[in-house]
């Protein structure tokens, strides 16, 4: 078995019950999360050999991200300790019409600090056949968008396949910021994860015409990506259709060899907690296309991955293959008996 | 900043949780409320200088009552303390198709006790710009009859702007004794909350012709009651469309200078406690009214108050006039990250 | 009043609440339920004098089961007490697009190692008008086809009404097993509840022609089962439509005489606890029959309380007749204030 | 199996959790207590047959008392129902130096406002070999010392073995207003709970040699009562040291036959909820010399009782027979396994 | 009524439950305080007119923090809204044998980053009789110290009362670096809180005669330091001691006039929460001083106030001046019903 | 680093809340535990490599025990998967003067029908420096006494270290059996926890001398276990004084060439959750022994080890050996900040 890195932080969540406001009682929910953490996680479920790299400061919440990590299975040999503080943040949880309202206290965090020196790619990289970041990693501090394009440079270096999700998060930068940034990048990536927003806003790639469907534009995006970066070989998505905090309908895309392939949409009602949806996602599909598998099963996989998230607290996606699979070819809400 | 006056009795809820019946466990949820008590409290989270007129027993629970309005910024100057008890009641929340059901336990409470002699009605509205009562207080006694119109008289001579919400309940008294009584109210009033019910069963309007639309029909009734009482100068009231006791949807109405706007129909799904989301809509429409708002403005402002308010438990709408002005903007349900 | 005897085992349910895998935390709830321990506890709710016939530990679990029959008025002089164990199960809750998943621990009950000795039906069916007992029995040895098939028998001898609900479960016996077992009690039914799947797979019975609607359908099939079982003078059951594990549609069948009678359509959205919705709508068809209401008042009578244990925790419908036809004529989701 | 009688008022018991204050947090534990109905479910754990005489409101309240009281197997065929209300109290918990603090909502309740006519006594007190009332009763309303007093003699023409517990409350009336009332009834009494306190200051004995040991001062007060009231054949109390609101000391006292038996003294650290623990030791007392057991036996087996009851939340003593045998048996703290 | 001012930071507590670890489950405490803040919470409860002057983020947590001084009554007209952060701090509960731990996380607070220019303590000090601040303060930040030095000698200049509590915190800072600090501060100072290790190892004085007893070892620091400095007219600490996390007593001191008073010797067993107990003396001493009561009441009532504190979850002492006196006169742990 | 060994059944532990009798809420508590699976995670907490042996079922509890097992490092490659059931046991919390109340569910558990074949000892013991089994293990079935021999004298052959723990459980067998198959294990033992009893009622050594101290009686006996079994060169026990439920004191004892060492005595009140409290010390015991420790130091760190652990919910001792170092050196109940 091949060992898979991903790089990111991980931070604290602080979230309300539903139904509350932050701070309206005194007890609040505590999880453990972060972009390239969640996919980590989940590709440990889907019995990979996967590796986190990261720095959290060397106190009890850094040992608590230890022991979460580890209790899914993902080693923490270059989870690094040290720094001021482990980021934070605060969700009011969102109900109905009601959206979730998230409040970031992760600034200063240890990860955000953490130099090119202090990571050794050389050895995190020997033996490992792919590599995932995301776009929020650059958007930290300066210093961390040198060494995630070392990262992804190096990574290409050692052979290989490396995964890049775009995940543009407004409250951390700007577009033009975030662009040039990810055009540095791009050159590297194998996969990844980008929609129709990420096309027209960060690739400055013109607008599909009107009248095409949601699919057909999203190809013909698709298309004008990977012709800018041949070097992309998939390209992957969802379509979100948002009915209200408690119920959206999810769709999968993945794009390869000028095709684009879809999952069925999935109506999910209630949703328990939508974080780590998308990463669950993203770790259905690089679990797809390590395992060789037709880009219809690695969509419709990836899909009911990202849903049975939904249904669960927390960020990690805690199912397995089997038990993913399982729900894809099954009516949604009958027990079994 | 001028004074806003409300005056009414406020309950001790006790209610379950989802899926439970009345002491099927041995835990119960708290909240204090009633309907002139929430006006308040969400007339002063919009940054009004508010008063709430009643009386509480003198124990830790009139204490709490105290505790409970000053948390959210009321003023409990008059908040009388004396007499026999806190009026309680018990919810047996609905769900699904299963409807919320109610016990009450507020016979021989201080407020329902309380003599015209205790209100020093002078003192209470100088300064006063304000004033907002219910039906439901003259419901509690017949003394309560002759303070009510007391106060709305006594308002009147201070130049005082006065609000009345119908809040018929058909468990307190019959429609023909609140009928008489609301008569000699409402040539004291300048804004009115009431709707067709109250139209057709306590003023005895006729029946709308059948064949309009619903708010047709509404606006007819509001034309006939300004007819009897030109007075009143604005009407308000919301179209409620129950689906389940989890899933209504809300549209709000208001009726001025011979128009009635509409705001759009908000689904809510779910709801988590939709007692006193009359209320917060009562509050978003004086609050227009004061700030001098276009009715367009007004009503849309109130029904999201409303909305909001379905979605949080407890009895009063804890959002700020910023909350609800970016929510009746935002996509319900979408996470801004 | 006469007496009513239900048979069968009750087990432990461990299950999660909404949202939480199981061991996901240190918490999970506890419930005691059973096919015919619950309609037990529905007929006593409805007013009848019940006896729950059963054998549990001799030990703090035995004692629980008794105190739990006991708090719902059923009779417990027949409760036997040794054995090795009580049967439990797990159950991670289903929500949303995600079915609940069951994991049985019941091997080795005490009731399951019952010996016909034990039970004293001469006793029990002294006085006895009605007798019900489920497809489940059976299935937990070999033994308990014969002490079902003798308490059938012994039942006609003593002139009592027979009620048998089929209740297959492929966890626990082949179809083949249940369709030879079964074929051995139905001479001696009176009341059955079975559905189409039970006439296509248990009974043998050739599917009816595509072209006919659903209702026609189900009336073909108990239309050829009577034909087998004249003896079986009332059959019933519900179309349970999944929309997903928080959302269902319920209907209600009932055939007598050569007409199938049906309730309206309920929707039920969001589910607190589907578990015992079954043996709910069994109980309110046995209420009806044993009242003596009109077919049209027994579905309705009996879907209505189905629905309505479909949004409380637990196996047992813990609802009175005036509530149940209260709510069966109400607008679901109204407060009555 | 001969009947025991027990008549008195039920209340519903809203408590917080240890380190809260009231309506510190939106939750509180409901509960359902009073002297007799807490007597009447010990004794009916330990086997008798009790019937419980009181009056509740016809409301979801008044049926939650009657599963009460059928849940702990006590008899609820002259539980009245009518009236305006459940009497309600709120109990800030102790812990430690603080102490709890009550408050009463009990005004205006349904068993307060009770008519002799309305208790059918020669009914009730058929077949009846045991009534016990408690010196709360006569305290509610004036007519109820008159009930009181009916019932007792009654009991007497009756034949019944008596039972009072003197249970003064200073705060529902003086001490000489009770003292008054008590002498009315103390002719009646077979069986007598009380205490030093009452010696003095409601039956005005002279104060007791200072240099004698508290439980020669006992023994002296019993003696003085026993020659005011020569029907009295037991007389009953515990020494309770107050340590702290969690650590108590408990020692029992039965006084027969002109002697003084005592129980060990048990430390009780750390207590869950001290309510009903009176009652506990009463029941036990009374359970004792109904099994004609010795003086020795039953002031053992009563304060076991008593302090069982102190590691339970709830007012009631859930214990059976057997298990308060095991205890006094048994070295404290110590696991079987 | 004169304006009482206090100054410092106000972090955010997150504590687990008794009994787990940090993180151990999903769920966590939150509770607000800081030193300055709870004394001027338990100021206000004593019916005081105080004022917080601090800095908070200007998001959710800050105006959480607002509601939360509000709640108590403490007015908020000098709450800064701006910087980075709200300063966080870990506590994982001890109990028995097992300490507390705390882990902070309260590094780049708003607080911290205070700037003198930012507070206008002309307009704070206007018509204010008495200012409190503790040794924290000046530990956050260099700037900090400047701000409280600035902020005693303007007092002075309005001629304020002075409150300085010395809460020397080894986590903060060096005790060479608080000593000269706080030597800066002690000539503006008249009430200050310290005790035997301040003396010895912040003021240097020499150590005293091991043949004293405690008291009057303190007595004799207390001289020593009111020579040094003459201005200070009381002194205040308490002796804790420490028998387990669950258990310890405090007896409590204030010098005055040469003389040392002292209350009894109080055990707290079991404690709830000790965070905040030292402010609700130090608030307890303040009080007394302001009314001017005698020493002896003084300190009596302040270790009333501080033994209640431990009785209740949170930061603050919520109970009034009227309970805490009832609670010093009562036999501790006895229930008044 | 050398592996370790334990190998024992793994039960699930339902145990109600403190205060609360078994079902009488509908929630409960869940942990996994047994003793050998509790030294195993203690020895992983202190950073050993330890492998798990045992077989739970291959279902959703069976995987809950893998990840119970990983989430505290401990390896599960020689977990087996199959069989009937998971052991399962029932807690009714003891407090104060009441004792918990253990009920056994473990019947037909998958471990007890573990067969030698099934477990493959040579590839288990290879590289392994210690193993440990409890007489637990022997206890569970005939076959079990077979098996544990085996793997004793294949230790032995591997040239392990061997460590036994009596652990003499009355529930499970008789005092003559336990002793027959003990004695065949001992001579195979290098490391031995056992006590006065065992010495007495199991191998059948003569009483101590009663004018003798508790510990020369216990250096007394286990010399004599010494000249029985020479082999044997490490004994451990525990002095544990039950105070009550909630309050014991802990000593502990090792004792190694001919002389006794003993801890200091901890006061421990009060406790959360002693299950486990025996493997915590054990473990600790064979810590200090792997690392050559001095006795006094082994026997201080093993008592600390087990005082932490009665201060946490669970079987699991979650500290470090950091943590427990830090905390047999400091003041018991101090906060550090």
């Amino acid at each position: 078995m091949n060992k898979i890195v991903t790089f990111g932080e991980i931070l604290l969540r602080l979230s309300t019950n539903i139904g509350e406001r932050l701070f309206q009682t005194d007890h609040i929910n505590t999880h453990f999360g972060g972009a390239e953490a969640n996919v980590a996680v989940s590709l440990s479920k889907f019995g990979h050999d996967v590796y986190f790299v990261s720095k959290v400061p060397k106190n009890p919440l850094g040992s608590a991200v230890e022991r979460h990590m580890r209790l899914h299975g993902v080693h923490t040999d270059f989870l690094l300790k040290g720094g001021d503080r482990l980021g934070t943040y605060f969700v009011e949880s969102g109900v109905g019409p009601r959206s979730a309202q998230v409040t970031y206290d992760r600034k200063y965090s240890s990860f955000s600090q953490l130099t090119l020196e202090e990571v050794d790619f050389e050895r995190i990289f020997s033996g490992t056949s792919l590599y995932h970041v995301t776009g929020i990693t650059p958007a930290l501090a300066p210093s961390m968008k040198e060494i995630v394009l070392y990262s992804l440079k190096k990574a290409k270096e050692f052979g290989i396949t490396t995964s890049f999700d775009f995940n543009y998060r407004g409250k951390l930068w700007s577009q033009q910021e975030a662009a040039e940034t990810f055009k540095t990048f791009l050159p590297y990536i194998d996969i990844c994860s980008c929609g129709e927003l990420d096309a027209l806003y960060l690739l400055g790639i013109e607008q599909a015409d009107d009248s095409l469907e949601k699919n057909e534009k999203l190809a013909y995006y698709y298309e004008k990506i990977q012709l800018m970066y041949p070097n992309i070989r998939w390209m992957s998505s969802t379509f979100r259709d948002v009915i209200s905090a408690s119920s959206n309908t999810l769709q999968g895309n993945i794009y390869v060899d000028g095709i684009l392939y879809q999952s069925k949409v999935y109506p999910i009602d209630h949703i328990v907690d939508r974080v780590g949806g998308g990463d669950a996602f993203t770790a259905g599909i690089l679990h797809g296309i390590i395992r060789k598998k037709s880009p219809d099963e690695i969509v419709t996989f990836a899909t009911a991955a990202s849903v049975l998230k939904h249904t669960i607290h927390g960020d990690c996606n805690v199912f397995t293959e089997e038990e993913i699979q399982a729900f894809s070819n099954s009516i949604p809400g009958k027990i079994v008996r």
